[in-house]
């Protein structure tokens, strides 16, 4: 094949994903229809599903790359950087994954391909959670688990107050009293940013 | 008006509710029809909507309850009743507020309508939260306001992770971790759940 046509190839794809992420935005998921799918990528819904076998399909790519963008800023940025971008996220792409909760649940298969694709990021963001550990960013007494599991949590209520257009905390707040909860030694005589 | 008609009214106010909640829970907002309203409260259309003048009323009323019962016990039994409840909600029926996320930012006067509502409860709260700065329940170094920020916002992330599906943090890390971000001195000298 010639090397055109691969260019060509990821080049649509794009065009896809991009079309179809606004596409849900606007509309929800079960609002994104196949003619607005359509519209939306400015392609027929022949090559749409030339590329991605389903609607289904679509939204899963754009998960993972989501997972995938969040694990390279947390790996590459630090906790301030992953938490500034989540209060900074599409509140209508957000209210896409809220939309497709009550299915993730009465779909276990669905639920259960997301999180496949997803799970290639975990060693990463793991990896990195124990260097944190280890350079006193991070507490060391608690398992890296824990530690992922707490910081999960603060970004799973900002990105849903976030969707929900509530009041957010600033977000000093929030990486002060996240660092009093897990934060380490890494200044030894510092004061925390939040207690006196 | 005889007393029993009284009585009978709200007898029936309290069917519709609790039949919509369980009509919301199982087939989400959109799919609670007018049919499946009444399937679910055994009244008819005519008898439902005397009573409540919209499905929005309906939906409403059942949110400023969840509020007042959230209030209720974070004032007489504290923080950790409140977490647990939370980790214990009907996925089913936090779906519903998920998918309702959309429709508040594109509705304002919706939002509206149930913010003002829910309002009523805030000064008790916030007067719970002032008394738990003065016990040494909670640290007095933050404004009321910004430890009732955070404290919402592990809620949400609370309600969030259990309305995915995802793994919630184990209740006894997370009542540990918040006591390290916003607890007081309450015991001086006993050292904190988490910390060493």
């Amino acid at each position: 094949m010639p090397k055109i046509s691969e260019e060509r190839r990821t080049e649509r794809r794009e065009q896809i994903l991009a079309g179809a992420r606004r596409c849900f935005a606007e509309h929800g998921y079960e609002g994104a229809t196949v003619v607005r799918l359509e519209t939306a990528t400015g392609l027929s819904r022949g090559a749409i599903f030339n590329y991605f076998g389903s609607k289904e399909d679509l939204f899963i790519e754009l998960a993972v790359r989501d997972a995938a963008r969040m694990s390279d800023l947390w790996v590459n940025s630090g906790l301030e950087a992953v938490v500034r971008e989540v209060i900074e996220l599409d509140p209508a792409w957000l209210s896409v994954y809220l939309e497709l909760f009550r299915r993730l649940r009465n779909d276990p298969g669905f639920g259960k391909r997301i999180e496949t694709r997803q799970r290639t990021v975990a060693p990463a963001n793991r990896a990195r959670i124990e260097e944190a550990q280890r350079t006193g960013e991070f507490r060391d007494d608690l398992e890296p688990k824990q530690v992922g599991l707490f910081v999960n949590l603060i970004l799973s209520g900002l990105a849903l107050q976030r969707a929900s257009g509530e009041e957010l905390p600033p977000v000093e707040l929030v990486l002060g009293l996240l660092d009093d909860a897990i934060g380490g030694r890494a200044q030894p005589g510092t004061p925390s940013r939040t207690r006196a």
